[in-house]
């Protein structure tokens, strides 16, 4: 990562920088016509090798002056032509630095669309730590083929990291530790750095340790700066650091950071060896990536969708939420199949049904997202849970009068109808306290289970005051009614 | 923040922690009953000040134990009798770290319930950097006391970073500058360093500044301890550093934080002068309440909430969106409401609707959560937005064809009626692309107005989907079926 050179840009100037980029690309992309157009005459070649070629040039300075996420940022926001186009232009300088920064869904897109040989190149111009992060999503036997490029130290770096699931510390740290030990002085631990040509990324310690390397403490950069260059590592490191195991969730880990304001952390083993270095910067891209899937995954979405992926792509990745939902759908509305009978005595009542479902709905999403919040940071214990479904039953009753003492007049200031109106109320009453049971319900059975409680969360429960709101409106019409 | 002390927890050890803490509520809860009930007898005073003492001295002693963080975390999973409870141990000790770390809701709670003079003592512990935190927080008369007890040079740094919104740099900055200038050789700015006793937290660079005060670059710590002393400040700094205006968005900084892994940065005014410092600590504290924020008013919650707030203040902070909810409901029932002669004829419509709508819905919400990202991420650009309608139209298309039969299908099968199967398809197809449309046009239109996209998208467009939904299924089975 020797991208201290390249300028940064603020996103004001990312968006000019885009804007010039399409730009140039229109350009390219009229003289290529124009070529087409006259390919039969011989100034034809003449022509592709002079006027188009100049403004891949001027294409490829552009690109060269950009640090490696702000192209990233270009390839997101291109529509899938002018991203190869752009790709082929860095792929060889610095293509391996861009597929670290581009969103999982184009990165999945290029490593799709790039040729093999390519694709290794690109994959060989990374260090070993930076390689783990793509593992997962390049295919096995281009894998193979690029750890053979790597020394035997690093190779194994790749295989072991490989072996922690997405989710764990053991996944995001890094290789590129510092160590000292207790005894030495801090005189002895500069004279070790001035001999470097440069420290790892985020290092704002040094972590101790002793012969057999366990992790005894941290050496801040600043105890260096500050004391006495005779003293002893010892007497300057703290003893009882935040350490996370190689296993440990990553989510948990991120609260840590967040909590503490850490800047790197040791990563220890099952038998509490030092193996590596969690930092906050994978920290950061990991709380962005998780919060931003997370809001995808609530909107029905599977994983991650590339903006300006080929259309066959995008359908496929939202068909499974579009599939539950339309059985949920066809089960709610055979709820009001059920009741034909009535609807075909009292129209009013298919237009005030939706009324109830769609409150309902709306009010136990509210404390379902609640509730999902409170179970990822840990604050719902067996001990305060039912003092959250009175809370949660306290506000259902309270809006279930409120509110349904409102539809109720608008039912039956609508058609005059002073029973309709009564069974509007009460109907609305009870959705929103069943809306308020299964909020809090739902979220925590799927925790219990081990389950995301943020997936499927909202899917489920619509389904339930949906089916429930339709079957307890058109069956108290059915009793009082008729 | 002198935490370094205090021991930190993994996630793990805080839940233990939590529950360690409500066993020892439960028994000083036991023992005041128990007093309680004793009033009567001459004994009661002496076990008042025996027995209940020794537990809340037990409680003191672990809560002294414990980091400002992690008792904020023991706040917020109180139920509110026992979080106040909580809080009087701690307030005079590390009330005032404590207040920084808890959710906005909880805060708002303490800040709330807490009297007038012991709010003021519990600020009184902060310095200016902490306190210019919680000025939104706080009324107007409490603050103008606390800043009294403020040197004249802090109480100015707190009215002048008050003066900048919420999410602006200029109110995320810290004050704790270290400024070094370009002619400095290093062994002086070691010497001085040498003078101090510690650096402000996050410090991974000093800033290189001019005689007006104008930043220049930074010359990053690593630089001091990997070259010659003998060197100059102008040779080792990076000239070229990213620098936030305090009037740039608060998003956008975030952004380049993660996307050039940066630590700490120097914040300019207007002039150009060098008036603070941004760090990573703050950054990812502000991404993590956004985004939690954004999944809380996507599910219909106007603000942060407490998850053991009061009953009535729950129900208020639903109510907005639940009226909002409610009007749009109302006005698709509506459109219901048109065709009550068709359905009076045809009641196999009342019970398929609801799927067409819904569907819809669902679909839209799709193409919205895609949009509201993009957007977030600077990605839509009006070179690629008609690349993106065409897109969208293309899914919408594709599964309004598949999705169409199915429902179609269905709705034959079920009541072996071809044309109401034909219509059910034809009403599918039509209400995904215009979910499409919609989903793509909402967020946009709320961008370009400068509203935030994420707001009130998914409750628009759903009201556009079921409205519409309705209309063109009773509609299409009117002009065909009747």
């Amino acid at each position: 990562m020797d991208s201290a050179a390249a300028p940064r840009n603020s996103q004001h100037k990312l968006e000019d920088n885009l804007r010039h980029i399409v730009k140039l690309l229109e350009k390219h992309r009229l003289v290529e016509t124009m070529v087409d157009r006259d390919r039969a005459s011989p100034r034809h070649d003449l022509i592709e090798s002079l006027v188009h070629r100049q403004h891949l040039v001027e294409l490829q300075l552009k690109l060269r002056s950009l640090h490696p996420a702000d192209i990233a940022y270009i390839l997101e926001a291109l529509p899938l032509d002018d991203r190869l186009l752009v790709w082929r232009q860095i792929q060889d300088d610095s293509g391996g630095e861009v597929l670290l920064e581009v969103s999982d869904a184009v990165r999945d897109w290029l490593i799709e669309v790039l040729e093999r040989p390519v694709l290794v190149r690109v994959l060989s111009q990374l260090d070993a730590d930076d390689l783990a992060e793509l593992v997962d999503a390049v295919a096995e036997d281009v894998l193979v083929e690029v750890l053979q490029t790597l020394t035997a130290r690093d190779r194994d770096w790749v295989q072991s990291t490989m072996a922690y699931l997405e989710d764990r510390v053991g996944h995001l740290m890094s290789p590129d530790v510092l160590t000292v030990r207790e005894g030495q002085r801090i005189e002895q631990v500069l004279w070790l750095l001035r001999g470097r040509d440069d420290l790892p990324p985020n290092t704002d310690s040094l972590f101790v340790v002793d012969a057999r390397h366990q992790c005894k403490g941290v050496l801040p950069l600043r105890a260096l700066l500050l004391n006495d260059p005779g003293k002893q590592v010892a007497e300057l490191m703290l003893a009882n650091p935040v350490v996370f195991g190689a296993n440990d969730s990553a989510d948990e880990a991120a609260r840590a950071f967040e909590r503490y304001d850490l800047i790197s952390a040791p990563v220890i083993n099952e038998r509490g060896k030092l193996v590596g270095r969690l930092t906050v910067d994978a920290v950061m891209d990991y709380i962005r990536e998780e919060s931003e899937e997370d809001a995808l995954n609530m909107a029905g979405l599977q994983g991650d969708e590339d903006l300006f992926a080929p259309i066959w792509a995008s359908a496929r990745n939202r068909w499974l939420w579009l599939a539950i939902n339309l059985c949920t759908a066809f089960v709610a509305s055979r709820a009001i199949g059920l009741f034909e009978g009535t609807i075909s005595q009292i129209v009013a009542l298919a237009t005030l049904m939706p009324i109830v479902a769609g409150i309902g709905g709306n009010s136990g999403n509210q404390t379902t997202a609640l509730v999902v919040r409170g179970l990822a940071l840990g604050e719902i214990t067996p001990e305060n849970t039912w003092h959250l479904v009175f809370k949660e039953l306290g506000v259902g009753l309270l809006n279930g009068v409120a509110w349904g003492a409102t539809v109720g007049l608008f039912a039956y200031l609508l058609y005059w109808n002073l029973p309709l109106g009564g069974v509007m109320a009460a109907a609305m009453l009870l959705n929103l306290l069943l809306a308020a049971l299964v909020g809090v319900a739902i979220p925590l059975t799927l925790h219990r289970f081990g389950r995301d409680p943020a997936m499927g969360s909202s899917v489920l429960l619509t389904f339930i005051t949906d089916g429930m709101g339709f079957f307890i409106f058109l069956g108290l019409a059915t009793v009082c009614l008729l």
